[in-house]
């Protein structure tokens, strides 16, 4: 059985819609990164404010870069390691640009076969007032 | 040209979940829902907790059913219009089940050849301590 292209990138089209909407609509910081590459794949608006950065010159870019005291390949590792642990433990991190403490909160994936991290970023600012945590 | 059937469904796994993952990730209240039919097409467990139900039982029900003294019809209408007007008012609305106070802040885009409104719900709490209103 076959699709074509044009029906591909139709289905592609659409869930990448969603996603994008959903993305610019939260308030929540989210940053994507690549495992493999240690590089920010997406993130939205109030994450670039909270690195001090925008959108454009972040995407790309070294996430462990963003942050005080952080080396590369020990970052990403720690970041996955925290997701697939079972007991939640706070990732408390220190933003680069603007020196603010930020806590991490990391899940890992895997798209496009390769594996990709998604991070919520919170202030003790953005924290507050919020719901419990999901379970 | 042509793709397999099962590369476009791979495709569209990878993009349902980087899109499930981040509707699970954001503590935001965030819900999917039909123009043309007004139900609900998706929410997360935020949203869920602030209309006083579960995900489960809310899929597929009536998302103007959820307010008080809103009519299915003009509810969503007036949903889509906030959504592409150009001043962006407040949607003042009240749950039904739990009598709590929500401002929507609704986004309409194309999906599978439907409409389809993204709405963000905040109360006054979920609204506190996070950045101002991206543009």
């Amino acid at each position: 059985a076959q699709m074509s292209l044009e029906q591909g990138y139709e289905a592609r089209r659409e869930f990448d819609a969603r996603y994008r909407l959903l993305l610019r609509t939260v308030r929540d910081p989210v940053v994507f990164v690549s495992v493999n590459e240690g590089r920010i794949k997406d993130l939205n608006e109030p994450a670039a404010a909270l690195l001090g950065s925008t959108r454009e010159d972040l995407v790309g870019s070294s996430f462990a870069a963003e942050f005080r005291d952080r080396r590369k390949d020990e970052f990403v590792e720690s970041l996955v390691n925290t997701a697939i642990s079972e007991n939640t433990s706070d990732f408390n991190v220190q933003t680069k640009r603007n020196r603010q403490r930020v806590i991490i909160t990391p899940n890992v994936f895997r798209a496009a076969g390769e594996r990709v991290l998604i991070c919520r970023l919170d202030t003790e600012s953005t924290g507050s007032g919020h719901l419990d945590e999901l379970g």
